[in-house]
């Protein structure tokens, strides 16, 4: 048994079942041993952004890391796009980097480089195997630190002689996410604040937008007449008929201010604090009032729904049927021009139950938000870190975890092209995933940020650097050149009978709603 | 005026003319700078990769820097495994990063991220903007710290109020490369060398490897019995029928320690030492014998050419007319079976005059290469740093910086996957490109690593994630997808037609050469 043997047993043992690699020459033994290791399934990607930003979905999905392994700085470098989304989702990854060994970098070989200096931007936590009995020894750590509340990325950096050389297997049992932290929250400030007759918003993310922290804080909300809000990207929205109604802050800042002037405090549950995601000439930075009381009943590594499972029973509520929301789709939509209005009825009106979104539609997604509502209950994926080419890779995970659940990921034609290979990935492992292209052949947040920006008549050589056209992409030669059967739609009609057929039919398939 | 107007004023007053672009709302001051500034042609990528890819091959064709537009740390991420390339390739660019300001990183918005450590593996130079008046003197200082010797990735971070608040121009002159630095070398012991009657090579590298560096070692081993080596992936060969010959070392190390064996000593111009790609168990790390003796002539900061020019001085040898290549094609090759070497052949055949080579063709190009060595005068850059997605960007920059010659891309289907976005850039700009794709369906190089590794007879799980197929990738679909007309080859035939009519007619084209 050699280093990566032990590595990949000690790992299969604490709990990893799916590794994601695009590997070279320096990971070949690690590849080796995960061939001897049928606990841990592994999924090729044609590019690594394809294997982190699944590593995110799949995470995000179970709570479990899985593994990357990628080939080493430049390997790292293609995937941290979206480590740098998972790292603001909070998601368990376990980032395995295979590196020459130590010796062979006196030399400086071309693809060396400085790994660790690398990774740590994305990383929470950052080492290097010093030797083959270290190398299971520091993979157990990895997954323990993914694991911490709340999740991060782990990288552990495998020099090849580490995974080569001779080690003995080490004990390791299953590896459970952080030992509950108990609460150090301040419960009675939160009940007094909740009893002082101003309006309050309970902010929750993370964790405690998971169900049962969901359910608690709507029990809460409804005794005191509290409203639950959270950020506008979320990890994951537990949401539709039956589940309680969170209401998301806006996008742009003066809506997101607005929003927040209606209350005087706020109760904050594993969530940042809401800010501008970018900053404007002449604008203030701040989004919250500077007179809005905020308590921060649990922080980001605290256990948020055990703090409003107490909040709840401290306020003699912890049994109270919560209210949730009713079952409801929308009308059929009139006229048959394809607007992101009209498409987002019909993905209202046709999302399975159990459905499992990934958002990453920009502009045109925001009314299948909405309309999606009262929809059977569902998960919602939101595109955390701002960083594009999220939405594709990440249904790809998420269907990797879930194989029973339908995927659905709505993605804007900008965003699409910068992790396209992604749906080669599900074709080849035939993932239940259907992916809607928001086909406006622009840049369009752009285009409405140049205008906030004040630019009322940019140049046309502005306009041509958010414009995706001439040559207009061809989203069908795109999808099945990677093997994705794929229709385009221009009309209400169309892109309704084409969604029903791609999510009536397992596997995966493309739809074009062109815009 | 505002600072981004400021700074690219100054950057055209240096001498930029270009700019490779994916911009975001933190870079739009930048962007409507460049709209009224007729000097920077400012070209999109739908990816980042791209953008500093076409850098690098803008760069290597030119001597002078192309600046790169891109979005906080993950555009920088995106960007980075070919800023990677360049740094080894030895290229200049200055690589502008839009951040935002820095009183709005105190609220953490969800794409801020560490920009200044992400960028410091890549670049020689990485410096933050302090305020508007400050943008254009650090854009200056990057420029010239790009054009040092050996040219680097000069990476400026750019706060979004820098480049929206008030700022005056700064009196900027054109900025030439670093002033010729005087060689310190040490010539009389190289001539002493060149004089002891021990068979010599002289190892070029970098600029060194250009066609003056190249005439002088030329005359020098003419006259000395030395022969002229480089090692296997320089950044820019000058070949062909006319020019001296210069034998690159092989890729796998037991060949470079054969070939290194054979000289008892080595010059060293502008090159690094010889070193294995990667290491391996059980064998040497070192490709240079011990025995050999090394004498460095010129250093990577040094004037190479002008050592050697001062050399041949020495050595009496200024003006005679160095050996060079005689003009041959290959044979057409017989049979029609679609080869590694018959496709070698036919590029040889038909390789147009002045034509610019960019090789990422792995496994598959070592015949082409060879097939080439008498053909007409051209440029053939190499994959510097072995991240894989170079050659399709650099093809693109290098048409970019000589629109009157031909771009012949010989690209390996695994890396052509990692940034195939940059086809769609070559149709956008109406480049005079030919993409041939070499379609194995695998990563060839990593089944024969594995070989030699000593996996003889390897599980499929091992095999399955070097294995491009399952689903075939359809390369005709996906360029058209891209806008860039295609058509695939199964014959010697088939491939020669194509590639005729490819080459004849201007504008972007692919072949997929199915081996």
């Amino acid at each position: 048994m050699n280093g990566a043997d032990a590595l990949m047993r000690a790992l299969a043992d604490g709990g990893i079942t799916l590794c994601l690699t695009n590997p070279g020459t320096t990971e070949i033994h690690l590849v080796a041993a995960l061939a001897q290791e049928p606990r841990i399934r592994t999924v090729l990607g044609l590019f690594e952004g394809v294997c982190s930003g699944a590593a995110d979905g799949f995470g995000r999905m179970t709570g479990r890391p899985a593994a990357t392994l990628l080939h080493l700085g430049p390997g790292l470098a293609n995937a941290m796009a979206n480590l740098h989304n998972a790292r603001r989702a909070g998601t368990p990854i376990v980032n395995l980097i295979g590196d020459h060994p130590v010796a062979h970098r006196r030399n400086d070989p071309p693809l060396a480089s400085d790994i660790a200096t690398l990774a740590a931007p994305v990383s929470g936590w950052v080492r290097e195997a010093a030797s083959a009995a270290d190398l299971p020894v520091q993979g157990v750590a990895a997954m323990k630190a993914a694991l911490g509340l709340p999740g991060q990325v782990a990288t552990l950096i495998v020099p090849a002689d580490c995974a080569w050389s001779e080690a003995a297997p080490i004990q390791v049992g299953p590896i459970q996410s952080a030992a509950q932290v108990l609460p150090e929250a301040d419960l009675a400030e939160a009940v007094r604040m909740l009893r002082a007759g101003v309006p309050t918003g309970i902010l929750l993310g993370g964790p405690a937008l998971l169900e049962p922290g969901l359910r608690a804080a709507a029990r809460i909300a409804q005794k005191s007449g509290a409203v639950i809000l959270s950020n506008t990207f979320a990890a994951r929205f537990v949401r539709g008929a039956g589940l309680p109604l969170v209401r998301r802050l806006p996008y742009f800042p003066e809506r997101a201010q607005k929003r927040l002037a209606e209350f005087g405090q706020l109760i904050v549950v594993n969530a940042a604090l809401p800010t501008s995601f970018f900053a404007y000439p002449n604008r203030a930075l701040d989004v919250l009032a500077s007179g809005c009381r905020v308590h921060t009943l649990a922080g980001p590594g605290q256990d948020g729904a055990q703090c409003l499972a107490a909040l709840a029973e401290a306020l003699g509520v912890s049994q109270a049927p919560p209210d949730s929301v009713r079952a409801q789709r929308p009308d059929p939509p009139g006229g048959s021009a394809l607007t992101a209005e009209s498409l987002g009825a019909v993905i209202g009106a046709l999302l399975p139950e159990n459905a499992i979104v990934s958002d990453e539609s920009g502009t045109s997604g925001e009314f299948a938000f909405r309309a999606t509502l009262g929809a059977p209950a569902h998960d919602w994926l939101c595109l955390t870190g701002g960083s594009i080419g999220q939405g594709v890779p990440v249904a790809t995970g998420a269907a990797l975890a879930c194989p029973q659940r339908k995927v659905l990921c709505l993605q804007g034609d900008g965003g699409a092209m910068y992790t396209l290979q992604a749906l080669w990935t599900q074709a080849r492992e035939r993932l239940d995933v259907t992916t809607v292209i928001f086909s406006n052949r622009k840049y369009q947040i752009l285009q409405v940020e140049l205008m906030r920006l004040g630019f009322s008549a940019p140049a046309a050589k502005i306009i041509d650097t958010m414009d995706l056209g001439r040559p207009d992409l061809d989203w069908v030669k795109l999808a099945e050149g990677l093997g994705v059967p794929a229709v385009a739609a221009d009309t209400v009609d169309g892109f309704r009978a084409a969604l029903s057929r791609a999510l009536a039919e397992p596997g995966p398939h493309l739809v074009v709603a062109r815009l």
